[in-house]
């Protein structure tokens, strides 16, 4: 649909909201004419932001997988329809801190929801929206929690640590999941080593996207 | 599993919160020592209320009717194993104000959302909990919307007053398809005429029920 959609993924602390910030700085310092857009899941609207503070905050065992599952869901068609079909319909840059890729992983292979209620939720909510690159950031789970946590320390906005406390266990599933689910999708993801200084990390963000961004024409 | 499950269906203002509460009392003094429950949709748990809260108040546009179901689906699963399956489990009646009929007619027959999307929603969050009687209430549309803007002029808490303010032709959109939905599960369905005084209606909503606990073996 013209545009280019780029999805990163990866557990807490991995660095996905800097390397979101460090990519788009460094994309509009090389095409300062482009149009870009960031965003995030769950959220991306004022509407999804309310489901997303139901899913964040309180305490591990609030919800259900199913449930968070149709939460996240219900999130993301807001979030498709209303910001990142148009965006891409206009033909922007799109960079969105998660998206369905999680809830594969977090609510199904983690959560133990069925995949095919999973991929019925996703076709509900995305419309068939696939992003063009996933950029899955992966390091281990021990550095991730402590980034994490200590960024929670910092005061974070409201205290969005309700899955950062699920333990150990649950987030070396998700890391080993999200592995996997890339080396079934080599076309759609590149994994890169986030457990590095994040300017490295940057480095190999943008050696992978920039020359996607010219083959797809977009710059 | 046991218990018996009854759901009470109908427009706004078809007076369901009235007959649940009327039927209540009649069946406590018939059967003192039968354990009741009474609970809602959406709501019916802590959570599943702040779920609630998110759909009946706003603008009549504030979501899309896949997100309305994505939402009143989660909410239903957090009620049907926190709350309904347990209590039929425990062999009690339980009397719910809406339940996955209400999800079929608002936002699927009027909301557009396809059927079979509607119940893949449905299976996920009813986990198979089917009502053993479904009380729909049916009454003129106008009667109905005068009732509930009285209401909620009565200060009723929040203003839960979304769904109401969908306009007329959604409103009898919902009544013929909420009839259409009945004459299909006559094995399931009674429709009580709604337009009445309210003492006239509870003895036609006991007169159903009553025959039915017998026959289920309950009292």
């Amino acid at each position: 649909m013209g545009g280019y959609f780029i999805t990163f993924e990866g557990g807490e602390g991995s660095g996905k909201t800097t390397q979101i910030q460090m990519l788009l700085q460094h994309v509009e310092s090389e095409f300062p004419t482009l149009d870009t857009v960031v965003s995030r899941e769950p959220g991306g609207t004022a509407s999804a932001e309310s489901i997303r503070k139901l899913l964040v905050t309180g305490a591990a065992d609030k919800w259900r997988a199913a449930t968070e599952a149709m939460l996240m869901s219900a999130s993301r068609h807001e979030h498709v329809v209303h910001v990142l079909r148009p965006a891409l319909e206009a033909g922007k840059l799109v960079l969105c801190d998660r998206y369905n890729d999680s809830t594969r992983i977090y609510q199904g292979v983690v959560g133990g929801v069925p995949s095919a209620d999973i991929e019925a939720l996703n076709d509900l909510a995305c419309e068939g929206l696939v992003p063009d690159l996933t950029v899955l950031l992966d390091m281990d789970v021990e550095t991730g929690l402590n980034r994490a946590v200590e960024r929670s320390g910092q005061g974070a906005p409201g205290d969005e640590s309700r899955f950062e406390s699920k333990g150990m266990d649950f987030h070396r599933d998700v890391r080993q999941a999200f592995l996997a689910l890339a080396a079934d999708h080599r076309e759609r993801f590149v994994v890169i080593d986030a457990a590095r200084d994040a300017v490295e990390v940057a480095k190999d963000v943008a050696g992978a996207v920039m020359p996607r961004l010219r083959t797809a024409g977009l710059v």
